[in-house]
């Protein structure tokens, strides 16, 4: 056991830890002290974070003393074996660790690798229970359960090959799927196995674990529970002001399907933002509006608790983001009504395939919420807008807006019926012939009619983002994608009887 | 009438603004105060936003005294009503009211909601002025009234449908133009109704306008006044230093038909920004160059006074942008001498179109500034860039700009031709078959080529943004763009004749 | 001679400097004194910068005395003539003039205006040899010299006409190239003549330089030197803070062709870097893990000396940065070991191209490095990443980048066999027809496939920047591009007999 050993190097460890800090009052728990011990040498730069960060500043018991409107903590109490350290390696790493399939001995201490929404849940409930009821904690398998998406992933991942004038492809491998669409997706990460490493500290044992690392948003953990609140609550630091700043949502939400963040930049708000924000307070709790920010980032209409300088409630937090969101803009063929369930691997269309709308657009409404509900997330999210700028501004900003679902939605139709006609004229491959609906030049400019085109020009639309409607990924390409369309089926038309032709001839 | 009710609020509502902004020495004309004591708790974010704006901190009388360089009013006096409060709600949204068609009594105050360069021009008459000879103030006009350029605009925002093998495309309805082109050109802003609402006040009466939301430079207000000075001045903090950040004009200027932002942003100038701004002063009037910023933002060489550390003049404030810029390099099929009027729908080329030049490139000379004028105009951009290069360097980096102009029109004159020819022999109807002349797959490539490719190539070459000459839509693009213009021509003329042939044999 | 004339302005213009700068105690030679009085007004801007510089705040006989981790000198001794004033004008316009093609009276002081390499290794020479042995010093002649990678240039670059149904394409001109590919490889920079020119000074004459201004990563100097520090120590700040940024190494890598920039942008790193690099310290040598940043930027990883909190380094300072890069990732057709010398012009494969490998992929072994090179670049890179994580992570992440250099070379052998096809069949002209394989469109959609496509993907991986492998250029568009190749191949086959038949028709 090397336990004893590692107890030496704590002692003059935790005096340098300490004392670096500048917080020798730090009431750290034995276990997080002797995870310092070690850590705090091997691995300086996420201590140098751990210590910035709240958690390291202050003990639960203390913070659930806050007035409602300042705690950070949503339980009603801590559990008293917590409440009075603060938040430390052990608090996080060593708890509940024999749920957690990725447990392991490590040098006498028995943790885990992954930390887990059930572990944030602890202080954390309403969070967490609030986005478990989110899509976002679903993209694993809204995407690996749902037959036509993952039959997308694969026509992207998948490796072709090209032999005898013929292109064929073979289904991805596990490390491309987790380099591409799982990392913001999420991974489902499990231990495979265990291995023994030489380290600073002697021969120690780890898990194995597959589909790591990954911070996704809707990553399976080795404990079950799925999400992984570091997506946005980036470690060690945990900092409200990363979270609250668009480059957080950047990361998975800026390209071309979903170019949220690029849209943002180039806003009215985004401009804002990026000449003033230096002077803003991004971590006061509440967020006074005009005090602390004088124009939103995404945070702001999507998840944070807004007030006004009289502390008077302008929107509730919220982690379900679907909460403000009537319409489903992006990544489905047509914009629709928001699903009702986050788990969209349950929808299924009339004509029986996992999509919220038939191929030309109807929604499949039993799985959808209501015009009620939309009416009432609409007034939800116009209650941060409504905090600068009068209803009649907003009332003409939301009808272009709904205007701009519409006629999405009609330039997508249009789309789809020249891919329908290509299908029936046999210039491709489609459903009939139960063949993938992603793999042909003609289905793929298709594709990039809704999840880049479409998509671009909503969401420039809903944000204000100008040019992503027109010329960057915009209109622009919805009108010039039809047209290109159409004369790939007029070639391959035009073609095809001839070399039926040229066939028989030869057979004769 | 509810206006004593509404005094009754603003008595404890006015002491409630002035405490918290610590500005109880602040002079609030009546009537701002009366704003103030409803909206200051309707809409917190720009009452905050307003209360950090210089408007809200010096009255005119008091700014109007400040040496010549350091003054930012052009107005030699100001009306005596305004001098001696500071410029708050009614000072622009009730001056002059009785000339805004959207006037309206609100709550026993006769408001109007659109504030319009009219109403600047008080302080502002030098701004307003300049700025009303600018392309820029002209950009409704100059796309909408231009029947070439209406045309493309229709070819963008017109919905697509698909029949019988055929696409048609229906005119755009206004909600679409106004979420597209209209954003950043403009709109037109016009009383269409009245329209009552309850509000937190009780039953109130507003304008309903069309046209609106809109912050366009070319916008025109229901007073008939042409621009709209929000679009850079961002309201309610009118910030010299926002306007001043490279973050304002991207609003526009982003997208891949002038990329003028985004290639700032590889540049030096711009990696200089990036890195070092953070410490530049960008509130100083007269802007020093080397004591508040040690490189350029796109204000600095097209709009503001720069002086050096001895207040030499180094460039004088313009708001006619255009006073600085030889040749236009963006919008236009190829690049060539400023337009000398801002309106350009009075343009008519030899052919009867309402361009600049032929479409074979030849300038339609009496439309366009002389060589004495843009030699002139060379002189002043130049000012700028010789606080820190030399000459050499200076001409060194001219002779590149004035040959890739050169260079790119001649890419796209063979482009043009392509074209020609492809109307020449039936291969897409153009002119001559009075069809619309951006509808084609063939015809959107061309556009690219010139709106998109020469473009932001001329861009990279002006403000030095590398790549974006090269392979960010740059001559990469050019190169490629004809060969792929070629194959099309090429597999439409092979497939055309038997087309014929095949309707002959039916017909017989 | 004019030089008793100056001396008279420079005396109070000297006042002037230093009571300006503060630094009345600044020691600057007598040749800077004479520079500055008339420099400091004609060029406002850059003498302002230079006076925030560090060359400008000690002297290098103070600077050599620090400790050898807080050294940014790397010279054993300086010169005594330099070692007691402060690096001025004088001290790098004028040092070894006599070796500089450029040098020229300039108002009776022997001047060059291209400071080189050379100049700057009397006190920096470990770092001047370091990137002479760096790709990047050897950029012109890589590019210019590898008559692939010249054909490749002149496609771009070439200027395209169009007669009788045929396109044709002219050598590019010197100019075209300099604002183009040679704007980052670097220029030629050569005195091609003097000129006299008009000065406030009064008339005087200069050396005319061809390739000026440039300040690309491989310029050969007028004295024959390879490199421009400047570019990334950018004149006259010669900030490491703005060296350290990661926008200074976005100039020039942040297009379709080599976009680490974006990725690092969208990537976690990226992201902390923006939300919290505010309050980071980017001039602290050694630089700090945990207590001057948190995250890496491109400097971190790839050059920077880095300790922990005890000062135990992390990472060796480098400015060869091959060090630490076991693969090359992007510019060629397939990723490869890295190549053994930094001039590739030497380069032949099997085929007798100046390629790294086949154009089938297999690697030309004998240019390259080993694996036993490779795994210790390797551990040389992974060392700042064990600084915040732990050697599972870091072996989940290289695993999955190793994977993606080997699917995204399958991906590219398999566009390669559609061309090498084309080639074959006659649909293209190709290397047996002593044609450029860079002209035809299948031959720019098979370049994008390796240089855009492939290449995002594999910096998304090594740089974990989601979308740039997946949408953004990543492996959609792989997927996509092949699929679109074959239909061009199909389409050109099918057309390709026809028009011979024609052709005979018309002979007979």
């Amino acid at each position: 056991m090397k336990r004893w050993g590692s107890t030496i190097v704590l002692m003059s460890s935790i005096i340098f830890v300490l004392a670096k800090s500048g917080a020798a009052q730090l009431k750290l728990s034995e276990n997080t002290e002797a995870c310092l011990s070690c850590h705090s040498q091997l691995h300086p730069g996420i201590v140098a974070e751990w210590k910035k960060s709240r958690h390291a500043q202050i003990t639960p018991g203390e913070a659930i003393k806050k007035s409602k409107l300042e705690r950070r903590i949503s339980a009603e109490t801590v559990p008293d074996a917590l409440a009075h350290h603060i938040v430390g390696c052990a608090e996080c790493h060593m708890m509940n660790s024999e749920k957690h399939q990725d447990h392991h001995d490590h040098n006498g201490f028995e943790v885990h690798i992954v930390v887990s929404p059930s572990n944030c849940l602890t202080c954390h409930p309403t969070e967490v229970e609030q986005y478990g009821k989110n899509l976002m904690s679903h993209a694993y398998g809204n995407l690996m359960n749902n037959s036509v998406y993952r039959s997308l992933a694969d026509s992207v991942n998948g490796i072709q090959s090209f032999e005898n004038m013929k292109t064929r492809i073979k289904p991805p491998d596990p490390e491309t799927n987790l380099d591409s669409c799982i990392y913001c997706h999420g991974s489902e990460v499990k231990v495979k196995g265990k291995t023994s490493r030489e380290t600073t500290m002697g021969q120690m044992e780890f898990p194995i674990l597959s589909g790591w690392p990954n911070q996704g948003v809707g990553r399976i953990n080795p404990d079950g529970s799925k999400g992984s609140c570091t997506a946005c609550h980036t470690r060690h630091q945990f900092s409200i002001e990363m979270a609250r700043k668009p480059y957080t949502c950047s990361e998975c939400h800026k390209g071309p399907d979903v170019p949220a963040y690029k849209i943002y930049e180039v806003s009215k708000h985004g401009n804002i933002h990026s000449a003033l924000g230096k002077g803003w307070n991004f971590n006061a709790v509440p967020w006074t509006i005009g005090k602390d920010i004088t124009a939103p980032t995404c945070a702001t209409c999507h998840v944070s608790l807004l007030v006004d300088e009289n502390k008077e409630v302008i929107s509730e937090r919220t982690h379900q983001m679907g909460d403000r969101i009537p319409w489903r803009l992006m990544g489905l063929i047509y914009s629709h009504p928001h699903p009702k369930s986050p788990d969209t691997a349950i929808i299924k269309n009339k004509a029986g395939l996992p999509l919220p709308t038939e191929l030309t657009g109807e929604p499949a409404p039993m799985y959808l919420i209501d015009s009620k509900e939309r009416e009432k997330r609409k007034v939800a999210m116009q209650k941060s807008c409504l905090a600068c700028h009068s209803q009649g501004w907003v009332d003409g900003q939301w009808t272009r807006f709904e205007n701009t679902i519409k006629t999405t939605n009609e330039m997508t139709l249009t789309a789809t019926k020249i891919l329908l006609t290509a299908w029936e004229k046999g210039a491709a491959k489609g459903l009939a012939q139960k063949d993938s609906i992603f793999n042909e030049a003609i289905e793929k400019k298709w594709v990039e009619h809704w999840l880049f085109f479409a998509n671009s020009t909503r969401y420039a639309s809903a944000m204000v983002g100008a040019d992503y409607g027109v010329f960057a990924n915009g209109r622009w390409y919805l009108s010039k994608n039809i047209q290109e369309m159409m004369d790939w089926l007029e070639f391959k038309l035009q073609n095809q009887p001839e070399r039926k032709d040229k066939k028989k001839e030869k057979s004769k």
